[in-house]
């Protein structure tokens, strides 16, 4: 009775039921992964080989991407070609992938046929893709069934299914013709054939080669469990379920923010370090190069700053301010992008939206250092200087961060990509030029 | 026959079956809501009334936050509250908590009584809590009930139900004490009690009061499709389901990008612009008293830049590139500290890990600088400084990048919380007073 066990609690979460142990009878693979995260790769080597085959290929696919490819790595080959064998079909191929080629090949050699053609077959698809995230441990029935027959087909083979709520219907050449969920087939009359209960239904799937992103935003927008992938034919291949869709945005979500200041896209705290100093290191180099298009800026007015130091005082809050202001609107849009179909013409409208933005913040923010430099030093025209670059320069860095992702958008590029490299540049040259030029012309007369 | 109709395609998209129409017959509530979105607001208005209630309700209910508000604010309180009244309770309490005092009590009074209880106890929890997220719509069913029993009534329950794949089993007291799939009911014998189906689940829930974040990361952990809430006694009180959790994902991605450079967290380009002149207003005012401080260490070096103009082209390459490589070790610590669980050890560890990165990224890239400033002047005591300094600010900016969100996180804080504002802050400060105060001792001897 699980009445009189005391629950416990941890954070607001509860659990009642079996104590998660090494033995791990009944813990879940999540946990069981976590626990063998906290482990040295010998000690896991070990715990590993304690488990039943089932259980460490389940377990084992719960852990990181980086912690699981250096556990297989070290297995014995016939105890990793087990495993493998043994994972759901995405899980495996998405470790095959990241092997190298001699390794790979020697692991699919140990692996049943039946289970080696298909791992094959997904290793084709391009793992961004409907095809490379997809499931193809799916309930398929045929069309001329009855609803009788489908549950007691269903009751047979559900154990080894990933998407248990669902079933495929296909015709007889497993073009895929209708979804059935097991609250249907609970419902319906004993006898009614899947043909007659699929007939008026909306049924939405996606080709193989479909981007994973646009598979999530399916997902997430009809709230579907899982959706299906098929063929150029129209020929069932398999699903995408909702448990990826969380991890395909949970990656895009880490993509963009990384990929925005040039860190690598799949970086984690637990990435080699030097491997995230390879992936840096060419953005930095970029960002150096367009650092020297400011520095330049500043170089032609050397002589204005050699006159007017407190120049140099004012070039990086001006500087500083509108970066801040265009990785604001930076950052929303690339959010917008991320979250919602892209649509030309409403997306443009936000760069109006962001360029008033920066209008009024600018002049706002403008006026406030009008005023602290004409408390400190008195000088309206230096004030005034201050005032204008800033007003002008927040309102291009808010018009530049809102437009940049979209122009990288419709050159068919990561929206993300660099993008706040490029806003410095632009922030930093047109604030040093418009301070120092005005600076100029109205402090010095030209 | 749904064979007989050409499937259509768009963007690997493959949608069998009727067609998406205005009248909306069998259309999905999110493309009725997206063709609502693309209409005005008094058009909205004219087509909602022509919906049987059911179908506007769930439709409104799949339209962005800030539109639906907006529309159910146009329409009559009729109208309005049996909308309310006919939606999902989580989303009719989203609406109703984003409405003024006034309007909420007004809608809530016309609602039906027992739907306003309900709706009062949900508007009571935090929005950002399981409470506030959770629906109370689901499939709950005695101990005591056998198999059977439980088929039938889910059969008879199911359609109005929002959760149909769980049903979730309760004492005398209403406390929960397991939960059966379909799956499960399906496969176990006719008239096995509920009691004995559970008794050895492990079960996991979570308080009212749990923070959305650690229920996006339990489902997310354990593949769940819906997690149960409870109350303090363990009193069943609804369930967050996996698609809400897509949503809490997506948000709480935004939220970081946007609080990252003080941009508002639930902006999008859809807000009002003027909503975000205000979010942004504060931060970028903090930003400017952060450049101050900035600004002041070159105040300080004024009399060195007079007399070596070139510092002040240096001083934006140095504070910009240890800008950057800062923002790279913040981006992938903000997003490790969304998607993991928060392990003090481990994360301070990222810590470590990014110094390592911001030394030898420092070391090329300073080195890189000192050959450039070597090429462009001869002058090799201001190339050593100009190397040193960004080889110095870039250490710094790596540490720092990894610290502020953990040091927030210590805190209790938002980690995302404007850390580039006090980022930039550091790296400026550090470059400009490396390189003003190395270039007075080494070319001006002190």
């Amino acid at each position: 009775m699980t009445e009189t066990e005391e629950p416990r609690r941890e954070d607001g979460v509860i659990v009642r039921g079996p104590e998660e142990v090494d033995s791990s009878e009944s813990a879940h693979p999540a946990d069981t992964a976590d626990h063998l995260e906290s482990l040295e790769l010998e000690e896991q080597i070990k715990f590993i080989k304690r488990l039943p085959v089932k259980e460490a290929a389940s377990s084992i696919a719960e852990m990181g991407h980086q912690e699981r490819i250096e556990l297989i790595q070290r297995l014995n080959l016939g105890m990793a070609s087990r495993v493998l064998s043994n994972m759901a079909p995405d899980d495996a191929t998405d470790i095959l992938a990241s092997l190298d080629e001699e390794l790979r090949r020697r692991l699919l050699a140990r692996i049943p046929p039946r289970d080696r053609v298909e791992l094959r077959e997904l290793l084709t698809y391009d793992p961004d893709t409907a095809g490379g995230v997809m499931n193809t441990d799916a309930l398929v029935l045929h069309q001329d069934l009855d609803t009788d027959q489908a549950i007691n087909l269903i009751r047979e083979q559900v154990e080894d299914k990933e998407i248990p709520y669902y079933a495929y219907v296909v015709d007889d050449e497993n073009r895929l013709i209708g979804v059935v969920s097991l609250r249907e087939l609970m419902i319906a009359p004993h006898t009614m054939h899947l043909e007659d209960l699929i007939q008026s239904q909306r049924l939405i799937s996606v080709h193989h080669a479909t981007d994973q992103e646009e598979v999530a935003r399916l997902i997430s927008n009809y709230n579907f469990l899982a959706l299906p992938v098929v063929d150029e034919e129209g020929k069932f291949l398999g699903v995408v379920t909702v448990d990826d869709v969380i991890n395909i945005i949970h990656e895009e979500a880490s993509e963009d923010m990384q990929s925005m200041v040039g860190a690598g896209m799949d970086e984690t705290t637990e990435s080699p370090w030097f491997y995230s100093v390879k992936k840096r290191i060419p953005w930095l180099l970029l960002n150096m190069v367009n650092s020297a298009v400011a520095a330049y800026v500043v170089h032609l007015f050397e002589d204005n700053i050699a006159k007017i130091t407190i120049l140099a005082v004012l070039m990086p809050v001006v500087g500083n301010m509108a970066g801040n202001s265009g990785q604001q609107a930076l950052a929303v849009m690339i959010r917008q992008i991320a979250v919602e179909k892209f649509e030309r013409k409403k997306f443009w409208l936000g760069v109006i939206r962001e360029a008033r933005i920066g209008f009024v913040n600018g002049m706002m923010l403008g006026g406030a250092i009008f005023c602290v430099v004409w408390v400190l030093t008195q000088n309206v025209a230096l004030s005034g200087v201050a005032g204008a670059a800033m007003w002008l320069d927040m309102f291009v860095g808010c018009t530049a961060g809102a437009s940049i992702p979209l122009m990288l958008q419709e050159l068919g590029r990561d929206p993300a990509q660099a993008s706040t490299i490029f806003l410095t540049t632009i922030t930093d040259s047109v604030g040093f030029l418009s301070l120092l030029s005005l600076a100029g012309l109205v402090l010095l007369g030209g």
